[in-house]
């Protein structure tokens, strides 16, 4: 029988580099699967419709929060961001870790329903670098980066409701924490349990 | 202000691999103190007193005892082990990770005292593999090997009272786990609310 995967929830407030970290641990994970979400904002360059993430219509989108086909949904600025929920059920019965990387909304949703999963909060070093980040991001307006950066405050308070916070200083460095929480936490004892009862049993 | 070190309580059936798998770790992290416990037993071939044990006669024992010297003491078949105090207190005031090696009495003594120390139970692939490694240890004798085998099931059983199981296939693999543990372990959430508080001051 084969070990079911780890949710790996990674959140955190926008500009901590949730994108950039999760695309390089995929990168020195094979067997890890990052879940790919639905969105009905519009695509930016070099954005790759069912890579980056499926583009939908309001109604599309809508459609499917009816049905329940979505693990979690939110609605960010004007825009819907959801996670289909049957992708991720089938990796995990197969043995995949899966990553999920969202906003922390969705994070909230998905700690109800997989309380049993690893939320990781990811961080910038510094409030100033938070700064250069959402600036050096030329997609956004100066609106949407006060808004953006008014909120920050209060997205860190939420720290709380996390398991691990990983400072993204170097995404390399914050890479090696995410790899080091993956392996902890398949060490877990509930997740020994059955070992032990086979190893009592004599199967190794 | 340095950041107070972890306490890791390594513990598991007797055979499992726990001094070999501990000095190990030690060699790799160079900022990890292993703690050095008293023991009444007699020295083996090889042992460094002070640097393997501290080796005491029991009456020298009892006056720590009675003292409170000792963070955890045990009596394992006819002789006391047991953990000094004041040492590992100040390894961990300055920031040193300490990892306690010990029987599994003295770990159960230590998570009242301790239980925000993180606890690992080291197990070996298999019983298999276990009753070789005791019957290699040359120095046991027929009857204690029996003594010990006899309680490895009882042992096994006390799985549920740590917080990680790291199998120790090979020591390197096993050493990797740990290393694995010490890292998501300072990136729990509860140690980083200082941090929170000072990023939010500006500090960084």
């Amino acid at each position: 029988m084969v070990q079911r995967g780890l949710l790996i929830i990674v959140s955190g407030p926008s500009g901590a580099g949730k994108g950039t970290v999760c695309k390089r641990l995929a990168e020195l994970m094979p067997d890890l699967w990052i879940s790919v979400s639905c969105t009905t904002r519009s695509a930016r360059e070099g954005e790759i419709p069912g890579v980056t993430y499926f583009f939908k219509t309001h109604a599309e989108f809508e459609q499917m929060m009816k049905r329940g086909d979505l693990l979690e949904w939110a609605q960010v600025y004007s825009n819907y961001y959801g996670t289909p929920r049957g992708p991720i059920e089938e990796r995990l019965e197969q043995g995949y870790n899966v990553v999920l990387e969202i906003e922390m909304q969705g994070a909230a949703q998905v700690k109800q329903q997989f309380p049993q999963g690893v939320f990781i909060f990811l961080i910038p070093p510094s409030l100033d670098e938070l700064k250069r980040r959402l600036i050096g991001r030329g997609s956004e307006t100066q609106a949407t980066f006060n808004e953006r950066f008014g909120s920050v405050e209060q997205e860190l308070a939420r720290m709380s409701e996390y398991d691990y916070v990983v400072v993204n200083d170097t995404v390399e460095a914050a890479v090696e924490r995410m790899m080091a929480i993956i392996t902890a936490e398949a060490c877990s004892v509930p997740r020994h349990l059955d070992y032990y009862h086979n190893l009592m049993k004599g199967a190794y």
